[in-house]
């Protein structure tokens, strides 16, 4: 059977619509968990949604990654400028990996430029709300088979 | 029914009373518990007290007090220094935040002296070990109405 | 009638395929041209594509774009990491904007992280190739029509 | 007889109430001394409540509460930033010290983040407007008796 | 009646004219008071001119400038690399503000090229010498009356 | 014959009156050009007004002052803060030159804080919008014969 | 009865074998738990051996060896270059620390050379594979009693 | 027929001669173009000898030397400092290049020291004036036959 | 009439003798004042020993030293490192300036190993306590001649 | 027949035993040289035990390890810190190096935390004071033969 | 009779030809001793070539060139980056001074990339391998006559 | 018999007189032996005055002054700023330690601001030329015996 696109979510986004929305946006992290099945179904491919607010949980699913799932769509949240530990397990992962943000991660505070996740990403997606992980899927469906 | 103050406890802080006592003073976290009980109560509030080791968990809760809590009062250990992922959280909390530190931090190590939380904090207090909670609950009440 | 998205290439572009196409691969300007077209074309648009090594001449292209544009996407190479005046004539554009990297540049040398085109985008697409040009297409239209 | 705490104030605190009171608040110096007199004299405690733009004075001031007061609140207002002198004048201080400020100090701009009074300060309060003044106060009478 | 424009001169200045001249010039600081006023009368304005050694006496200036003058004109010699109590003066002073040197300060030393009164005033003009006093007194004339 | 004083803009100032107003006011460069043209006039001189979004065309503009203008006013846009060709050029001219900005560039971005044309200039002006070309060629106008 | 030796592993710890052998070599967690406990026999100590990529799961750990471990060892992993959290757990932990590394962390990314936990260790040993675990618990044997 | 060595002046080196003859000496840039034709010639080569003051004219000399030149003599001049343009151009050119400076310039301004064109370098030669050409011709003559 | 050695003390030495013994040692600033004046006389020389909280009246003082002094022995305190003021008055003083501070600053803070006074001295002294005082008078005297 | 393992030991070793015995131990060099050839013997090999306090000496025995060493253990002192020469001969040493120190360099000044031993060195050890060496020789044992 | 040039070389130069061919090349600094004094001979010069891994006594070999060479090239290898010492030697030294690289120490790692020794330089060459000291003698002869 | 005090001088030294006498004045190294054995003398010591351009010779030095000097007077010249090997020596020496420079190193280069005798000394005295040594004689002979 075919292996989903891993997208994996972290800390205060389970909190989407309500936070903050002048900068995330209304859609709720269910709407995003729609958006995504939707447009991998068209594409082909089903996605495994998921969301922690653990760094250790979140490294966790980056490892299962390894061997589930045929392509990776990481939003890391807060955990983008601050866990080596997500990086490392990135690092370990052979499938291919997209980056996602809602926001403009480089217009926002200095201390959100900085990204330990893109040292291990194929490529980068953000500013563009829910729409970047569509777009991410998109990539990885050009590059990947579901499987 | 009213709302209590939450006072969330990071990293270590169950250590209270036996780790470097000349730093922290000889208290527990369970005198403290009860010490910050009685002055909310003095005061027409209560509070709910927690400690965690865990960043997740401590995210989990100050999203929580967006709607359970009067008021916040953060004492986030070690992870003032480095958690991102707080500070998002509480920036995505609308209950006035006050963070707590036992000691000076100022007068420590370079790397304590930055903090993360006090981006979301309406107010600062350190250095007073517990006498600092009952301030932080006298600064609460004095603009907050326990619910 | 409708306005074009504008397709902006920065120095060395033009030696795309030849120029080290293990970083960039081996799609020529022209056949990203084409693709860009065929892939607006798909969505309702149309592209007015150039590229320039004279930053003077990228600036007067944005500047242009101000009027003539429904939207801006902006590869500018080796501007991308020391031209104030291209961000400068960016922020003065009132169409949204773009950037785009055939390569992911937060994998390359350190003078090379530093984006001043991203203080003006909206989003950011790196690392895919010329299918980054057509996610940037994708999320122009999404939000603009041509006209 | 008993020794007043000392509260000495910094520059441009003089216009308090009139500078910037999205800031700093309606609160004028004058109301503060009351406010500060009456919270001491509930704690058996008295005043001596001074204000001044220089910084020769303020250390001056200091030198004269190494014998003269029982405690000292400090806001040094701008000169917390870069003021050795006092620094100096408060390592020679045998009296409990504690810094105050009105704002936050740690939102507003990176200059105002480093303190040389919290280097010999035994705690900091900060953002709580003219209530600080009252829980250093609380504080002080805490850890010390009125003489 | 109307109210002056203040000149306000820092530290060393009374030293003008036997200071090292090839960087200040032979106009002694009289000299300039008078340029300074004839300047003003041909604008139909007046001046109120002062130097200080004293940090402190200047922060009183500009706060008394708050309300009795139409204008400021600040030359805060070496304290505008250092003075932030002066800056915060001049912050809460809501009459315009220019900043003024008699030297080019980006062509000496590097600790020079700092000011934080940069960050309160409207402009700034410097490296002209007595002349650039009369250039800020016909700016400021341009944009306010004498009351 | 009598020599001009050349006044050169550098890039996105003949957006000048379009482009974010709230920071470089209403007047176009038109404007501007009329304007210096009469206050020159005025003054007995004339001038050179020029603009262009290209460094290197400004480099040989500067060259060519050299020889041909009694005075050089240079507002060098975003290329102050980058344009070490255009600093070299300016070292090689021996006529007084003037540094000019419409709006107080130590009020803007940590980026606009530098300038190069600072290092060869006699002065600098800022903040003044279009009066500063008029106060720069004041101050040329005092030190220079028209020719 | 005798206490064991500690010995923690942190975040990716546990894909060891399988995570880019070139750097870590092909040897499993399970493979160096009995390498351990098979050195550690020999030295008459027995180890409590265990991996966690949950920080907040390492410090309880590490809570636990003030009591229960007559030695600790620790390979933080990734943490070791972020976690104060840990730091502050290994600082109220009154046995001996022995910091570990399969690999020579000061050969590999900048990112990688700082260790908090070096400022708590009582010795550090790094570069070679799984006989630094060996080495580590001979150190331990040589100061410490199996309790 | 044999290719040229390309010999690429950048900003202001058409000033040879004139500008501050004590860094630069007095040769013109005609001298020096003479010199180096002589010099090639008695190596047996040629050489093709430009010197612009736009960055984007430089580029694509560059690039046209990628297949017309046997070698690539560069004194980027102030783009040595600045451009990454320049050097994704030179990176992209397979033929030997060599960096020429007039001047040493590691014993000049701070800013001065960094380069651009060294990265892509196969050497640098500087601190010998028009000597210093001489000596690059005669290096990549020892490499490189005349085509 | 000869003209005395000026001696000028900075902020806090007027606590001498009872501030931090163990660094400054026991005796006042009286006690100094003497040791000076008989060291001075054996050497044919007179002090004027001076102290100051005041970075004003310091400055003030210095530029009374260059007319009525034969030499300047500064010890600027905590001025030392912030006080450009002070530096520009040394500056602008034409008689020799030895630099003393009891202490040796270099094994003290960091902030405490930076200063201005430096800059503007012939020599320095430190870490010899008043007797670096005698010293600096022996040095003066070496060089000048009572007047 | 069989080749030694050099051990290099850099300045002042020689006064092990009496420099700072709570930093380094009460042991001697010879002390040391003794346990390191029993413990060699034990593994069957030998040591080679120097210590100079000249740099170029010890990049010679560096360079002479090259041919005949089978291993090299280095505790290079204070040159740790500052030695590119060392580093060179290290670089260009085909035999196993272990970097060794008798403190945890990481606990003392900030100047003392970068090694470019480290950087050629298959391992670090430190911390364990003489039983360091014996640990070195062990990890050099498992790895080489002797000779 | 004739002073020769002096040709000094810096640690580990000895091992040429067998340490890192891949950078240094094959020729030993024997063949590089030849090749530079037969290059000499055909300027009419001759040359002193040395080498040692003491920074002692390449300064007083610097010192002795003083007076006993007509010039002097200096390939300090590692000391370039580290000595100071060397530096005041050569800033001591009346001759004329060329700095040699074999490799281009702008292409390795960042600590090579400043040279003390470039300070006192007349020139700078490097990248070229044994090349380079021919260059280098070229350039001296140039300017030098042989005694 | 009496211990002397040891007099140890750095690289260059040895060419006091005739290198840069702008700098360091035309006294000889041999002049300022004779004029410390003169000052010496007269207050009952004798003194050992050598010099070396070997760092590891100086170290050596410093080692032996730790049983056969009474004090030590240390010019390090250029290994001031550079050498950790003799700062490790010098703090391994029980003996009173005054460093010395003949010029004001605080008015030269900025690498030359950094000293690490300092960390070691108890005082430090620079910029009075030779005198220096005798001020630092006479600051050894208050406080030491020769005996």
């Amino acid at each position: 059977m075919s292996k989903p696109i891993y997208v994996l979510n972290g800390p205060n986004l389970n909190l989407l619509g309500s936070r903050e929305p002048e900068v995330y946006g209304h859609e709720t992290l269910d709407d995003l968990h729609q958006r995504c099945g939707q447009k991998a179904k068209t594409l082909g491919h089903s996605v495994e949604f998921r969301q922690s607010n653990h760094e250790g949980e979140l490294v966790a699913w980056i490892q299962e990654a390894r061997t589930d799932a045929s392509g990776l769509i990481v939003n890391a949240g807060a955990f983008t400028h601050t866990s080596i530990a997500m990086l490392d397990a990135l690092l370990a992962c052979p499938v291919p990996i997209v980056e996602v943000h809602l926001s403009n991660i480089f217009t926002r505070e200095e201390f959100r430029h900085k990204s330990y996740v893109s040292k291990a990403a194929k490529g980068v997606i953000c500013g563009f709300g829910g729409l970047g992980y569509e777009l991410a899927i998109e990539a990885l469906a050009a590059t990947t088979s579901p499987g």
